[in-house]
């Protein structure tokens, strides 16, 4: 967990009304729905089977345990996003913490409604300044093309090559 | 700290005796000196400055004392290798943890003589496998192409942009 987040937070969204707020257990059945609602996760493996719902529900408690990392849903009437954060002290930039940003998904009926866009600013405004942390950082598929529009909009700087490396 | 680590360990490296060790505070000089030791890090402000030393000196202690983070050096007769490695719990890819890589460095005079490639190789194969982290993942500053090759030829995909955003 991420203690410091000032959560929850209403989502800076017009006309809408948007919270963000931390997951709970009872969260897993609508995160591992916005997992597999995304083509190139499905492609990884995240189809949302009943078979892996075991290990979904390990991970979501190993997630929000594990000091330094936070798993935040959107809600409204419903969890319309989610994105996983998490905190990197370090020695480059003079000792600069980073925060990482991972998973981010909105409900592909609310996409290009603002939600992610609300989600992102109040990471690079209100989680830095709570935290801390002077640089965020995030790596997405060289396919999301759209996605990469986003962060740009946003303010991100596609400066770096994202590599990874599996050992299966 | 990664407890799980199994440190210290030999390097893979022929006809050399070179050791991964976790750091110490005493490493201190030793890390800075490697950060400036290196024209983007220097280009961001880690150029090894007195007035600096404070704030690497609070930065290494967080960075041993925070879970899921760890910072090793290799060693013969002296430091001449530095890398940070943070365990990241998720639940995408079935509720996959991951290893991040970050601040990857070699002495300039050491360069060129396979000890970046055998620290992460053990990354790789040792360290995945104490640590149950099916994917490995870093990025790279785009100006970095020699880098690039080198992650390449240990096998990581390229198959991500990084985005940074800095908050001042």
């Amino acid at each position: 967990m991420l203690p410091e987040l000032p959560l929850p937070a209403p989502l800076d969204l017009p006309g809408a009304s948007v919270t963000l707020r931390r997951a709970v257990p009872g969260d897993l059945d609508a995160l591992v729905g916005l997992l597999s609602d995304d083509p190139i996760s499905a492609s990884r493996g995240d189809v949302a089977s009943d078979a892996d719902l075991p290990a979904y529900s390990r991970a979501l408690a190993s997630v929000l345990a594990a000091d330094g990392n936070d798993l935040l849903v959107a809600e409204d009437d419903a969890v319309v996003g989610t994105m996983q954060l998490t905190r990197i002290p370090g020695m480059a930039r003079i000792g600069a913490s980073r925060l990482l940003v991972e998973a981010v998904r909105v409900r592909s009926d609310r996409r290009s409604s603002g939600i992610g866009g609300a989600m992102m600013r109040w990471v690079q405004r209100d989680a830095t300044s709570a935290l801390g942390t002077g640089l965020v950082q995030l790596t997405s598929d060289a396919a999301r093309v759209d996605a990469h529009r986003f962060y740009r909009r946003l303010g991100f700087v596609g400066s770096h090559v994202g590599f990874k490396y599996r050992t299966d």
